[in-house]
């Protein structure tokens, strides 16, 4: 199926890896019957904009878009829609398509449809014949069943972190059962670590905060933690908690022998960073209490939509810092060096002043 | 508690690192009320005995005598002893006691005590002050409550593997649920290798054996497989069906994440082999798909009972390679390149006579 390109659109993108971000235009597609077309408010920044913006991981199809947090306004519907009416918030996430039919889609895994998904930038768009652009952009068209719900009640700035770090965190969270009685660890405090402790709290567990930098241990007890554990302090690491299961946040390279074994029997240590580099595990380490050393990825679309619903409940949303379209490239350089308290969001309606 | 040392007992063992396993005398202690003594018909050699006669683990205690898959029959009781009768057959594997009090002991998970269990060889010996010494020997007391029955049904020498390497697998495939419906991959066909394949079987799944070897093809298929991959073959490790598990018994060290991409969707790598060195893992391995690489390590006593009666119910015994004493040098001269099918198992009996 073949849709005509509709809509010239004002985005924030490059075409090289070694190029800023600066503005160009790109076009959107005519609605389909199952479309929505959101005006974009809010986008936040997420490590792996800037991982792809600079084909960092290989594989970026230029020109590119970032952008895949996106909180906005619907201001149209294709005939069919049903899930959404012009004016109500919306949200979209990394995912903006997927087969469908097979197993993990129809289990509501759609992070890991087996075809391959469609990524909100950088994906083959099977509409246009061209490629997806993401959120740093005025609008953007997505079919309702990727779209998610933001109640009104919400802030949509803070909440636009969830689409990616929220259910980040949200989904191993629930899937290795945190909750009352249990001990969940947190390695680190950025985007997605200070999102987790809020959420694991919610949840009822016992937080544990892991952090290498003392001075955020006050801030880490003010996001819920009840125990921050200086991770480069040996005699604080040999005297934590063992643990139900940790949450690596980290990107960067680390030794997660340590953490492993801060680990009861049968505990789960996830990693939702990617380092670049692979990590070192001592088989003895997992042998030893039948740990296990695992990894998440987003989550689904039904899963992304009750990351959002309990965090409305429970009055979660990120700690933002709110930037302009054109401070896009010192945020991104700030991010990489981790400085950031503790997320970017990009005010995007200001763009269409550009 | 200290018990007097009572029985001079003929063993085979050594003084040190470098030197060859010989006979020497060890001393048994003098049965408390609720010891069992057992005369030791077969003793299997695992790859651990080896490891541990050289220290290559480090941290061995000499005089070692090795040897903690043991089958034989009770020759005396203490008096507080309900769980045995002189003549009965009896076995005894890794664990001789732990302090029955920690959670881990009271889930029936005594591998993972955790002020730490009494391992048949090598531990201290809580009751002569010493350290114990394994199987390698004329006879062996031990508390009947880690003292393991044999069914009268099953043959003793090629039950004695069931102990250590039969646990060491039973133990993950039932616990990540290896049954009817599932696709379990086995890595490696040894000792831990060839067994797996005849319980995973037994369970009901579907059961994949990888091997670097292509003349052990027919082999895992008479073992039980229903497929077999070449692993250094590109082509079939590609065209290799997706596993719900795989049980990976390679103790060199290796790539795990070749394995982790044949895993599916919330599939599980179980490490069960120790390679001494530390194993890369890729992150995107894991994250995609919410994959697990885990460990496991033997089983506890009441799982052990559970393994011997599983096989015996379904006919499974180790393939072995019975030898002498004397024998034993050699023995782990072959272990060591691999070369034995599939267990060695040391007639213990023929010891009286040397």
């Amino acid at each position: 199926m073949e849709t005509t390109v509709e809509k010239n659109t004002k985005a924030i993108g490059t075409y090289a890896a070694e190029q800023p971000l600066a503005p160009l235009n790109i076009a959107r597609r005519s609605l389909t019957t199952h479309d929505v077309e959101i005006d974009i408010l809010y986008c936040g920044i997420c490590h792996s904009d800037l991982h792809a913006a600079r084909d960092e991981w290989g594989g970026t199809k230029y020109p590119i878009v970032p952008g895949h947090e996106i909180v906005g306004r619907v201001t149209r519907v294709g005939d069919h829609v049903t899930k959404f009416k012009i004016g109500e918030m919306a949200a979209v996430g990394c995912i903006v398509d997927s087969c469908r039919t097979c197993d993990p889609c129809k289990e509501g895994l759609e992070q890991f449809c087996e075809p391959g998904n469609t990524i909100v930038f950088g994906s083959k768009d099977k509409h246009t014949g061209g490629h997806t652009f993401g959120g740093f952009s005025e609008n953007i068209v997505v079919d309702e069943n990727y779209v998610l719900h933001i109640p009104e009640t919400m802030d949509p700035a803070t909440a636009a972190p969830l689409l990616c770090a929220g259910i980040t965190v949200f989904s191993p969270l629930k899937h290795w059962k945190a909750g009352p009685g249990k001990k969940v660890g947190i390695i680190g405090i950025g985007g997605l670590g200070h999102l987790a402790i809020k959420i694991a709290k919610a949840m009822g567990a016992h937080v544990v905060v892991f952090t290498t930098s003392i001075s955020k241990s006050e801030d880490a007890k003010r996001l819920g933690a009840d125990e921050v554990v200086l991770s480069t302090d040996e005699h604080q690491m040999k005297q934590s908690p063992k643990m139900d299961m940790i949450l690596d946040t980290v990107s960067a390279n680390h030794n997660v022998n340590d953490y492993l074994k801060l680990l009861k029997v049968d505990g789960t240590l996830i990693l939702v960073g990617l380092p670049a580099d692979k990590l070192e595990v001592g088989a003895f380490n997992l042998a030893k209490g039948r740990k296990s050393f695992s990894g998440s990825n987003i989550g689904g679309i039904a899963e992304t939509q009750e990351t959002i619903d309990f965090c409305a409940k429970h009055n979660i949303t990120a700690e933002i810092e709110l930037i302009q379209p054109e401070q896009i490239n010192e945020a991104f350089e700030r991010l990489e060096k981790g400085d950031v308290h503790y997320r970017f969001v990009v005010d995007m309606a200001s763009l269409k002043s550009v």
